[in-house]
């Protein structure tokens, strides 16, 4: 006999469910109810990971637990916002305990660890299919919007950029050596949301965007929200070794301008909120990279060291966002 | 060119997002910022609608963009609660613009009534599946809970019983008179969700939850959180003239008691208040009727004018929830 619904639910998914006193009531009525402290606003967003799409059939269910939830902390991250609660529509070919208790794993370690409580769920037989809707808090005026870069302001991005796009290469047939291929995998498996970087840098730095469609185009949808350009300065792009080796060697900067499934945030800074900025990420123990400068005029250029252009994938204007990464919000 | 998940939102949606005052950014960065007033409580529903599942290939795309829009505002109604906001997670084998524009304007119309504001959302290539994520505001101490009733309450509910149930059955061949078909339809395909009588009935009602699911099942939701039973007077079950014809027919109430996909409201009152109650529904123009009371003994017994139990299909216990209707927030 199928589990029902509400069976699975227990089963699975009660410990997710850790005390928060703003959770006045959790899974198990109509709806949820909880409590928004005076002076915060409420960031919502939503993503949906389907099998064939934006993972492989046989995938590994707690990693696909993990990121699920994971690139829905990543908007919240770019917002600058505290996650709180999160509800969870799943769809399953078929209830397969061992694969919902393992999915359970991997999206109830990364809850706990960020002390986000599940308030809400759905569970319908069909394709594999994850929609996941998080919500945070952040505190009145200060959340990080794509249109509040400013001529002028400096270019930051934390993290290393590409290694997500290697990794899928690498699971294509590219060759890898062996010692980068675990850590390839856990970027593209097992995403870390920039959650403590970007509540710290709510209300210092000013226009805040999460790179999972890539570099360019995510930087593309700031420079288009807030009606300037950029220049990019491809060698400041921050490398892993892994990265630095394929760049080397292929002379090929498409996977750390254009790859997407990288959840690191890109902001951009006033000048005189510089050092700010880089303590607070200090603090983070993040690393945060400055790889250009805002423009006044509306186009993305990449130069060399020698400032050249160097021709990057992704038109900005174009908004071509790969079938690969997960939607934004939008 | 398949038409970026940008410009379909843009152009089908665009125009789903009025001018709340509380939506501070709406569709369009990494999450949606949302003001919820001082002394609200949030309420948080999902449901997602499959084909195969809730609906067969090939239905009207503007009854879908209705249905899933309703059933979610349902699940806020039976709080209490007004809908403020909702987002959309839609994947689509492919993006038929013609199918698209019909959905939203099922989608839309509903939403333009309610005054909600679609704030976020995600799209993606795939079998046809929706979820949608409600949010409503409540006043503090006012929601519905389904953990709040007593032994001595009445029991209510909202409209007719088991036209969404007769529907399907006639569109898997069962004869209905002509004269009945559009309102049976209708019933299936557009379920009004009782906002204005949940929103009136909070703070004054004690219990409350949509029957969704089949009046029985969902009462046993409240018996179950309520720790408590009911008897429900079978006679008194509000019946529309096409159920009323069924049941002296076939002299079956499996419906009424049953059927699921009804989204209609079952509230229960302390005795005191029925006078209030029956006011405040017939100012929101809506049938109301008393259909029995709540008990100590924990168990739900459906009895006949003559106090002779009748056999009621879904065993409360069981907790069967059909897989014909979409899942409540649990």
């Amino acid at each position: 006999m199928p589990l029902s619904e509400f069976d699975l639910i227990a089963r699975f998914f009660a410990d997710l469910t850790p005390g928060r006193a703003d959770v006045l009531l959790g899974v198990g009525d109509d709806c949820a109810l909880l409590e928004v402290p005076v002076g915060q606003q409420l960031a919502v967003t939503t993503d949906t990971l389907l099998e064939g799409v934006h993972f492989i059939a046989g995938t590994d269910p707690e990693s696909l637990g993990h990121k699920a939830l994971a690139v829905n902390l990543s908007d919240l991250a770019a917002m600058g916002a505290q996650p709180a609660w999160v509800t969870l529509a799943l769809t399953l070919p078929q209830a397969d305990e061992g694969w919902l208790a393992a999915f359970a794993r991997g999206f109830g370690g990364l809850a706990r660890h960020f002390g986000v409580a599940l308030v809400g769920g759905d569970m319908t037989r069909g394709p594999l299919s994850i929609t996941v809707q998080a919500q945070g808090l952040v505190e009145a005026g200060k959340a990080l919007r794509r249109d509040a870069a400013q001529p002028g302001d400096l270019v930051y991005v934390s993290g290393t950029l590409g290694d997500a796009g290697l990794a899928l290469l690498a699971r294509q047939g590219f060759h890898v050596v062996p010692r980068f291929r675990d850590f390839l995998q856990e970027r593209l498996d097992r995403p870390r949301p920039r959650l403590a970087l970007g509540r710290s840098l709510a209300g210092v730095a000013r226009a805040g965007i999460d790179i999972s469609d890539g570099l360019t185009a995510d930087l593309g949808h700031v420079l288009d929200a807030s009606a300037c350009g950029a220049t990019l300065y491809i060698e400041q792009l921050p490398l892993s070794e892994a990265l630095n080796q394929y760049v080397s060697e292929q002379a090929d900067w498409s996977l750390p301008l254009s790859g997407g499934d990288d959840y690191e945030l890109l902001v951009t800074l006033a000048p005189e909120r510089q050092g700010m900025a880089e303590s607070l990420a200090a603090e983070c123990d993040c690393d945060f990279t400055w790889i250009g400068i805002i423009d006044s005029a509306p186009e993305l250029r990449c130069v060399d060291a020698n400032g050249n252009p160097v021709h990057h994938g992704n038109g900005w204007d174009h908004f071509a966002t790969g079938a690969g990464a997960p939607g934004s919000n939008q």
